[in-house]
């Protein structure tokens, strides 16, 4: 025979923590605390199936529900010693939906319903706070009335407003008793008015009708789309939960508190929170009456306390977590209204897993499992001092995160000048250009009007670890009169401010910092995740410092070393500008020569830096233009300093311009049709390699081409690279071995990814343009309707933040395979933005890749979710 | 016993022409020709394998090859009496490499070989003719020294431009016959001095350097290369053709000539060709002395005449086609050196088709087989005079077929207001953009600067049915003094040019044309070819007059109705930048009110033109920014126009400014984020088809959603269309059957095509973007690079004329394949240019499609290539 209702309460329960799919993910869970003698308050749980009948019956209850429902109302009036609709000593419920996984659209929860006129004096004599019985007897009515009867929510809204207005006040809590009393009878009527009925008084009558509010909810519009986006079948069905409401306004044997197992900021193993007396758990919240730490319970109410102390032990003992907590104490007895894993900074996190372990509490897979590897790279940054006080003036996007404070400046030669003269500088921009670097480079932190989280802005300063609250709209720049308004409020060149790129908060004047506790723990934490996984961890770095740096951070090598960046020091941009504008191959070279000595000291920087580890060096990717001015006088200057006349610059810019640059003439394509550039870089690479080797260092460089999308490019490219390498080694005289292979960025590499493997030794995922060209997204230029398709849950996620597995990951995945079906031996990585977040670290897991690379301070969020990727899908 | 070598000539052959394999094409071919008994100078082919063997053999002979070369020249010999090294009546030989496949790199022909000082002398007695004899040798000599001996080409060229010069003559044939003589000696000098050896004068060894040239170069780079991008085994090899020269030069019984079977101009059936008594056939190429029309041939050599006109039509018979023949008579005695397919213009080739079949040569199917799709459109415009004589002063690209006579004019409205008051005009721009679509429409033709083959003027232009020459980079512009310039020399505004569509060439002045004959010829091979044919063929239209002229050309609906240029009309611009410039949805709303009746009427013209035919309407796609205009002055214009300050429509016009607009808010993006767009399309199309309806008509609406990348997009509007178009119909109280699908022209949707396909009643390939995409290469910026890919054979054909079957083909099918996987009715199309390129339409009848859309005089192209397509492989 079904059951088709779950008693639970009392230290036990019928139902239990495995019956999700039955009793619905709230349902099982209650059941599940109430079986490990955790005193919840007592209630039962209608089933899923029931649902699922509800529809199949025409939306009637099927046979048999109502006496089930009527016997375990009963089994609930006995375990709280009150009766539904006594009028001295009312039992009064709460009703919620219960999905096995939550969905947005489903029935909010109706508390203290069997609230009728004469319980709510039951309520009020308990309580001895008549403005409570009426104030919660209004609610019951508005939300019953809204989510059940079908009144508008506005229409209960503006009689209250009325009611404020009439009495000259703002607040609701500014309401007495005896006007909450009024609003009773006046919401009432105004349910009356609109259903014809009158408001349902019978206590059985009112949970019939949310029982059906809840079953009804299941078909919302908006939760049958976000079940269509997220393929849940129609016939899962909800369970409802109905269950005793307890209150901690029941006199100073009554409280209510929240608390968490351990000390949420810091991670110390303490009991932390706090209570109040005599109240319920929106005082705690209103911040009318201060709460007091949860230790003077222990000098109030030493038995609850006790009991409570035994209880909150219990459940981390069987969550294996820190816990977040809800209870009250009504009239002596104790009951837990929630229980869940605590929120906790990262440095908590870590510290709360490693003395997990050493307590015995757990094991150190399940601590590498329980810190959420996205967090991890906060710990590395400075960040703002906690204790501070804080003037927010502007929020942005937490493009990069940690702290900074420093002056304002407004371009990228002020940034270097002030910073040479010492002093510390926040770059403030509309956006940045690559012609930034050397400013961004020189300053604490930046800040920027316009852009994403992956504008130039956010993705150089994570690739610097430097501080950047990118998208700040509120700001006006005005560059030319060197300050910015925001909000009315004017900060002028030099004033002081702070970033927290964390947050994205832009704070006035100088804050705090605090350096980053590399405790012992961390380091702990860190060598359990390295021991557990499969992916190696590289890094994106394009100095010799961001190499060491990331180093540190247990990076395995390089696996993206960019080579523009390297072009805009100013001797060198002269070079580049000089081979741009060059009227053939020889006056190309001969620019090219030039340019050979710096590039040559900048890999010899990074071998050094990454002695014996591989360093993958991306030849040269951007469009020209990108070095090229565009205003005036910076053209002028230029002309002059080559010699050459200001209109030729000029037709030379205007010709290497594009219509779209991301799709224009770069990556391999120079190399096509410049051949000298590649051929420099290559010689720049190896002669380099050549002196670290021969210094009795070991070099292992990595040639990458970008941009390729047919086998032919990377053919005739590699050929050339090989010659060049070979003919440098040959005459230093040293061996050094070496690969070349190419990016997987353009769709089409992808689809022929089995022909490209046949000339390349490796593949490395460039999901960042893979991510454009598969969506058709540019992503400056996403940001006009990217938030709209979050809001309306056409994506559900950024899909420059997080890899877009069933569309681009589809391709990661067809590439892999097909490069390894042509070449078993293909080293496979990524060195997208993707090789820093954890949930496409576990993709590139689960695609079987070698390596993911990504930002110095990403590398432990990498290492950490490449350890917990492993630990849930080991590699066979 | 592996036979090595294989003789033919005399009427005979020991092998045939299905021997590919094992005698390279060449081989076969000889053979076959030989067996059929027509008259070729009789030789032996040296079989592939004994290249292979060579190779194996560490490049030496294999056994028993020299014996069978030596016995089959005494057959040579014997068969066209003359001995080689007989100074008397030497036997001369060509030495031609020839692969299975014909590839460059290879060798190229060594012409009488076997001459030496002695046996010059025998050819001199036997032509009367020293200096054909000297030139004979010294250029046998030069093309021996290079190919086999490894002098460099340059070398031979210094010596004879020095001897030009003493002599102080320009041309190689104002030397005289000593001159030769002296030059023989120097290059004979030249090979001792540069190979430490003298000149082979043993006709023998010469013949064996010139087989092991042929061998050897199967390994030039260039030929492996070629073979690695075309996937052509090593082991191939090639075979080597050592064939009797035969001479026309040997008195006045001996002649030369070239025909054509029938007249390869207009098609019309009879032998049309010339000849030259006594001369070899360069004499006839060169142009020195006027030869003669075939048919004098038959008074002066009717034996000759009467096997040659015999040959001539068992050639037809046999190969099913009309030949182009090269022949040579030596003392009496026809040899025919060539024949093959002869080139011919489209006129032709349809009326010899259809000819054929009448003559019972060949069936219908065959007929359409023979016809080149391709050219096809070139019969339906008018062209140029082919008796005029022209001036050409330019050449760009073949952008639209065609010819234009017109005046030149440099912008759009210069070019509406010339031809409102009936001027005929050319429009001459560096490169168009939408706001010059009134002006290309009032103009006869395009004249671009710049831009390719798919650049706005030529997809317009092609759409429009116009004559275009696009990018002809020689031609500079100067707007503001509307004038050109082209190698020196200047064309103002208002003097006459002629545009050459279908060759890109620009020709001075006022040509005249001849009107387009669709003549009986053409009805019938369409119409044999519309019974072979699986794919359906639509037209993609934008107008109710190009709707009707595709339909004449026999479109079956329109696959791609745009939107966009709807927009452009002088009235429609304002209220369409009323509604870009709207502050807000309900001020867009009233701007979009007032374009509605706008797109009624077009809706209107196009379903009746199309009556009983689909219509699929694509809903706006470009992104707003196209709609605004970005000079001072027209921004100030529409400022004042709307009553908004030009502040504000510069911040706006700035705000849409996009990096790369092709991958921006554009497409269904635009409809997630300002609704309203889509809602007034969709009004326009169900009013006016319910008014269609009304009168009668059968509108026949299928309504698309482009860029789709996400099946939310879809869902979301596909819902909301679905919701307008229901009410629309309701309110008229007609039904109108309909449906709704998307383009699939981003790479994501091909991928996801069968999630979006749940939301889908059709697809259709918008393969111009989803090229764009899967290459990451920008249609308007590929100018700068891809040149070079196809020169380089990284590409073998431009991608966006011709679909890239490898790489977009995949996802093409991968799209049509996932996208019928969850929906069986889908209905699945292409119409992006390729849908008029034939080989594109062949894999789209491959890959299942149930049609393809193309331009209106693309229509017929596409009929014919899908009968051919059908044809070659039948769906099952």
């Amino acid at each position: 025979m079904t059951k088709r209702v779950y008693f639970f309460g009392g230290g036990t329960a019928e139902g239990s923590g495995k019956m999700r799919e039955l009793l619905g993910g709230k349902g099982a869970n209650l059941a599940e605390m109430s079986r490990l003698g955790i005193p919840v308050p007592p209630g039962f749980t209608i089933t899923t199936e029931m649902c699922t009948e509800y529809y199949r019956n025409g939306k009637q209850w099927p046979q048999g529900l109502a006496e089930e429902i009527e016997a375990n109302l009963r089994k609930l009036e006995e375990a709280m010693g009150a009766r539904f609709g006594d009028p001295a000593n009312p039992l009064l419920v709460s009703v919620r939906s219960g999905a096995r996984v939550s969905m947005p659209g489903m029935m909010d929860t109706i508390l203290n319903l069997g609230l009728n006129d004469e319980t709510v004096e039951g309520l009020i004599k308990r309580t001895g706070n008549p403005r409570f019985g009426y104030d919660s007897y209004r609610r019951f009515i508005h939300m019953y009335g809204d989510v059940v009867l079908g009144v508008a929510h506005e229409e209960f809204e503006a009689r209250i407003d009325r009611m404020k207005e009439e009495k000259g006040v703002n607040l609701d809590t500014e309401l007495d008793a005896d006007d909450l009393a009024r609003l009773v009878e006046e919401y009432k009527a105004l349910v009356a008015e609109k259903t014809g009925r009158s408001f349902p008084s019978d206590p059985m009558e009112q949970l019939k009708g949310a029982i059906n509010a809840v079953f009804d909810s299941w078909n919302t519009p908006r939760a049958v789309r976000y079940r269509e986006l997220h393929d849940i079948p129609n016939d899962w069905g909800t369970a409802v939960n109905v269950q005793a409401m307890v209150f901690g306004n029941m006199g100073n044997r009554s409280a209510t508190g929240v608390a968490f197992t351990r000390n949420p900021a810091t991670g110390e193993k303490e009991f932390y929170g706090e209570f109040l007396v005599n109240a319920q758990g929106e005082d705690v919240v209103a911040g009318i009456r201060t709460p007091e730490p949860i230790a003077r319970l222990k000098e109030l109410m030493p038995e609850a306390y006790a009991q409570l102390e035994e209880i909150y032990q219990r459940l981390e003992r069987h969550y294996k977590d820190m816990q977040d907590i809800e209870f009250t104490i009504q009239e002596g007895q104790l009951y837990m209204l929630q229980t869940r894993s605590g929120k906790r900074t990262a440095q908590a996190a870590v510290r709360i897993a490693v003395e997990m372990v050493d307590e015995g509490l757990i094991d150190e897979r399940e601590a590498v499992l329980q810190v959420p590897a996205g967090q991890l790279d906060q710990l590395l940054h400075k960040q703002i001092d906690p204790k501070a006080k804080v003037e927010v003036i502007a929020r942005g996007l937490p493009a990069s995160p940690g702290a900074a404070v420093g002056r304002v400046v407004f371009n990228a030669e002020d940034a270097e000048q002030w910073a040479a003269r010492g002093e510390k500088v926040i770059l403030v921009r509309r956006e940045t250009s690559p012609e930034d670097i050397g400013g961004m480079h020189a300053a604490q932190g930046i800040l920027t009007a316009r852009g994403g989280m992956t504008s130039h802005a956010a993705v150089v300063a994570r690739g610097m670890g430097k501080c950047c609250v990118a998208g700040a709209g509120e700001i006006r720049i005005d560059e030319a009169a060197r300050r910015f308004t925001v909000n009315g409020r004017v900060f002028q060149e030099g004033d002081w401010i702070t970033l927290n790129g964390s947050t994205g908060e832009v704070i006035a004047g100088q804050v705090e910092l605090v350096d980053p506790e590399l405790s012992g723990h961390f380091a702990r934490l860190m060598e359990w995740a390295d021991r557990f996984r499969a992916l190696r961890v590289r890094t994106n770095a394009d100095t010799p410092n961001d190499a060491a740096l990331a180093r540190k951070f247990g990076a395995e090598g390089i696996g993206l070393c960019r080579t523009e960046h390297m072009f805009f020091g100013e001797d060198r941009i002269r070079a580049m500008r000089e081979m741009i504008l060059a009227a053939d191959s020889d006056a190309r070279r001969r620019a090219l020569e030039k340019l050979l000595p710096y590039q040559r000291e900048d890999f010899y920087g990074i071998f050094k830096a990454m002695d014996g580890l591989p360093v993958t060096i991306r030849l040269l990717d951007p469009p020209l233009h990108e070095f090229l001015p565009h205003e005036p006088e910076a053209v002028a200057a230029i002309a002059e300093d080559l010699g050459v006349s200001p209109d030729d610059v000029r037709a030379k810019v205007s010709s290497l311009q594009e219509f779209n640059p991301m799709l224009g003439h770069r990556g391999c394509r120079l190399a096509i049709t410049y051949p000298e550039i590649y051929e420099m870089q290559t010689r720049a690479i190896f002669e380099a390699a050549a002196r670290y080797k021969a210094e009795g260092g070991r070099p292992l460089p990595e040639v990458m081409v970008p941009l390729v999308g047919t086998v032919g490019e990377l053919r005739i490219l590699k050929r050339r690279i090989k010659e060049v390498a070979d003919r440098v080694l040959q005459e230093a005289g040293v061996e050094v071995p070496y690969t070349i292979g190419t990016m997987i960025e353009v769709p089409r590499a992808a689809v022929l990814a089995g022909r490209i493997a046949e000339e390349a030794q490796f593949f490395s995922f460039g999901t960042n343009d893979l991510t454009q060209m598969t969506f058709g997204f540019s992503r400056d230029d996403v940001g006009t309707f990217l938030p709209a398709y979050l809001e309306q849950g056409i994506l559900e996620k950024d899909p420059f933040q997080t890899l877009d597995q069933s569309g681009v990951g589809e391709l990661v995945e067809m590439g892999t395979r097909r490069g390894r079906e042509t070449n078993p031996d293909l080293k496979v990585g990524i060195c997208g933005e993707h090789g820093g977040d954890p949930e496409s670290v576990a993709f590139c897991h689960r695609v079987g890749m070698d390596y993911v690379s990504c930002s110095p301070f990403r590398v432990p969020v990498a290492r950490l979710a490449a350890a917990q990727a492993n630990l849930k899908a080991p590699r066979s």
